[in-house]
């Protein structure tokens, strides 16, 4: 009863949704495939700065392994695993990362105490489709935020559901921050995470992490629906040389929840 | 015993392989998805002149399932429902597609009479890594080719596996030719034929198709390797609206083979 509540109070929150036009130009811009991240594949070809200049909001991780990477407003932070942020310096690189020059097509306002899986089904309720890319920014204030991050590897690189069994966990009580996230399609699942994916950065950008669990009180949705994906492949021989074939989606599954 | 002295041929045919630089700019430019074009999903938002824009050498289809697209030397080619090639107009649309500007990173030389799968296998020998994405074209004597092409469908649109049931089949004895090509990586599955799919053109470029069987007698294989992937998604309700969700390499594998 109380869910069903929740869900009416969003619909109405979402009814307000304003669409903006789409550029053209609008991509997201992919380093690497999920595929490779989960193989090992850590050591970066793509530097902070060079992805700067292809987006402005979006998540991924670093060379590595060596923390979660937050892009919010143009400026790449670093996750460690000790869960503080920090901006990352121009000449880090990163084996896998997502970013696009983030416009908000879609605005809702969300109020009503809602966890992640109930902030996924709200904001799937304002997408034109399910079939496209969306880079997703929700800010507001949070009565809890658990977050993960990742330490960094050495030589030879386990694979990333071996790496996660051991991951530092944080939990945050009453914090405001922003949600940074994307929502792939189903058919994109062997190339990034289908469905939603969340990183998180506190409002005063001091801590953060890859989502695990959160309970958002209000706060603001802002959705960028993106027609095109341009994937770099690496160039390295690790990525070349990895066993990529296979479906991982029940790894996927595991490292990312 | 047969069989195993063809490879050894290819294997030292192979042997005399050359790998030139690779531009940073070699991107596959590809329209929609394999998994849109399995749902009906038939409409074309991209000419024919904005994809020549993007590449050279390719294949796909043309809007309402109009035949079989094969893109060979800058020249985009429609193969209608009769067998039959033409050059495609620069105004009509494709719904599904994928072109690069080609440069030959790896070129070989083929002897002896092998099959599809021979071929196949006689490439991959040749490749870096099975986790890029590679053009090819093979130009040579073919024994035998069978092809296929698809009619132009009427709305509303039956799903692929539908159409094909009642392909129209060609085949070719004694006929020079080149097989365009991609092959893509497992982890693109959703996304695009997993490895290889070849459309075939006569020499005199009149007749072609898909290519479901061939005989090569002798020929030379040219591959680019590409790094990178641009897709660009439809605008059309009928995209945003399709169920893309599942698995459907059954399906794939009926709808190519």
């Amino acid at each position: 009863m109380r869910r069903t509540l929740i869900l009416i109070l969003l619909v109405s929150g979402l009814a307000g949704c304003s669409a903006g036009a789409t550029r053209d130009d609008d991509v997201l811009y992919q380093v690497s495939t999920i595929a490779a991240l989960l193989e090992g594949v850590y050591d970066g070809e793509v530097t902070v700065a060079a992805l700067r200049s292809r987006g402005d909001v979006g998540l991924g991780t670093f060379g590595a392994l060596d923390g979660e990477m937050v892009v919010l407003d143009g400026t790449v932070y670093q996750v460690t695993a000790d869960g503080r942020a920090r901006v990352a310096p121009d000449d880090l690189t990163t084996p896998f990362a997502a970013v696009t020059p983030f416009e908000s097509d879609i605005a809702a306002s969300l109020d009503g105490r809602i966890d992640l899986r109930e902030l996924e089904l709200a904001l799937d309720l304002s997408l034109p489709s399910r079939n496209l890319i969306y880079a997703v920014k929700v800010t507001g204030e949070f009565a809890y935020v658990k977050v993960r991050s990742v330490p960094r590897q050495e030589k030879p690189y386990p694979k990333l559901a071996e790496v996660v069994k051991a991951q530092p966990v944080f939990e945050h009580r009453d914090v405001r921050g922003t949600l940074v996230g994307l929502r792939m399609p189903a058919y994109a699942k062997g190339i990034n995470v289908p469905g939603y994916h969340f990183h998180f950065l506190t409002e005063d950008r001091t801590e953060g992490g890859h989502v695990l669990e959160c309970i958002l009180t209000r706060g603001r949705a802002d959705i960028d629906t993106t027609f095109a994906l341009e994937m770099a492949l690496p160039r390295d021989k690790a990525f070349a040389g990895a066993d990529l074939s296979g479906d991982r989606q029940g790894e996927v599954h595991a490292v990312e929840k």
